[in-house]
């Protein structure tokens, strides 16, 4: 779907999550971002056919709404469970604002877009081809900033100053979508986000006034992947 | 994502439901292929911020498990329904094996894939590059064959002649997956898929050992899209 890249979007539907693998068609090598606990039978079926070598399962940030499949994933295959430092969850490896992760011939540029939380980043695929934005950029929407480290003035500088300065054809994965969309371009998000296309005080009026319930998995999820689900270990 | 093709794969979460916007990204003419009536809104806000004209909404075949949006997509923004001949359904347009659907500088080339339904048809991107196959092929996986005119020897030489003929890189995009999974290629389903990589007598035992329970929605979907849904016009 992209160049030479194999590429694979996944879906939880439980928790609306969208994960990715992606991988060089050549040396088979790639990651895995985003993994979901409940679909990891799912994802090393699929791994083991398309016979690639994950050695690193990416967290874009420290999930409040369903468990990582970054411990099963790496007692299953042997993959690595990352993280960005600023997340303050316990991980395998760790990466900051700039570090670059390399696989075959390809890489993500790590960007740290805080707001939602404190160590949420993004990654920038290749030549600016594409961005995993978890939950900083959704499509038409954003992560919450009303629990974790939730801060919308953050979340704003973050989006504009880290996704927004991408090119309009680069394409955005979100962490998730409620409504069946799969991704959309940074040229469709500066134009049609209902929220960050806003003014500044206008989007932090906006996240103020959202109500919206407690997150049903929290308490259990946010104290798992703050271990990356290494609890007990 | 397909070269200059505008491509977005859309998904019902009730039905489990892909529909595909497709559209030339210079003249922005398109198709969308399997909408579903619960999710027009969506589409329709999706095709008029991309400043798209979708003149044909498209039905892979005649289903029994969610009511097509052609209809109101006629309403909405004016696009005509289309259906296959053989489907025995009513619809604004209808084409045939062979027949070539045409937008901006882009192609589906019709092919007839009847098994799951007489009317099954499988339509061909380009060059090959891709090929939405409806129910005739899913991910790992294929459409029964225990309603509606379901025959599995004929969906068997279906997808042996008209679909695993294309080469291997060619994508396949199904109608439905029901583990989050958003495409597949040929390769992948000659070699992996647990019924069609099989001989035709197993495939056939496989089917009628499936026990599947009657689809929930078959008594008012199959009606309804037999007329795409204009019941009562």
């Amino acid at each position: 779907m992209l160049g030479d890249l194999i590429f694979r979007q996944l879906f939880d539907k439980g928790s609306s999550t969208y994960s990715y693998l992606l991988a060089d068609s050549d040396s088979r090598e790639g990651v895995i971002i985003d993994p979901v606990k409940e679909q990891v039978d799912r994802d090393v079926s699929l791994i083991r056919e398309l016979d690639l070598t994950i050695r690193m399962a990416v967290n874009t940030h420290c999930h409040a709404d369903h468990i990582t499949g970054t411990r099963l994933l790496r007692e299953k295959i042997g993959s690595l469970s990352m993280i960005s430092t600023t997340s303050g969850a316990k991980a395998d490896r760790y990466f900051d604002h700039g570090d670059v992760i390399r696989f075959g011939s390809h890489s993500l540029e790590v960007r740290a877009t805080p707001g939602h939380t404190n160590g949420c980043s993004s990654l920038v695929l290749d030549n600016d081809v594409a961005v995993f934005t978890g939950d900083a950029v959704l499509i038409r929407g954003c992560g919450r900033t009303d629990f974790q480290e939730g801060d919308s003035r953050m979340l704003y500088k973050s989006v504009h100053e880290q996704i927004f300065t991408l090119p309009d054809s680069c394409l955005i994965f979100p962490a998730h979508d409620y409504k069946g969309r799969s991704y959309s371009t940074v040229g469709e998000e500066k134009k049609f986000n209902p929220r960050l296309s806003k003014s500044e005080e206008e989007f932090i009026g906006i996240m103020s006034q959202l109500n919206l319930s407690y997150p049903r998995m929290i308490d259990i999820a946010v104290p798992a992947n703050l271990m990356c689900d290494y609890i007990g270990e």
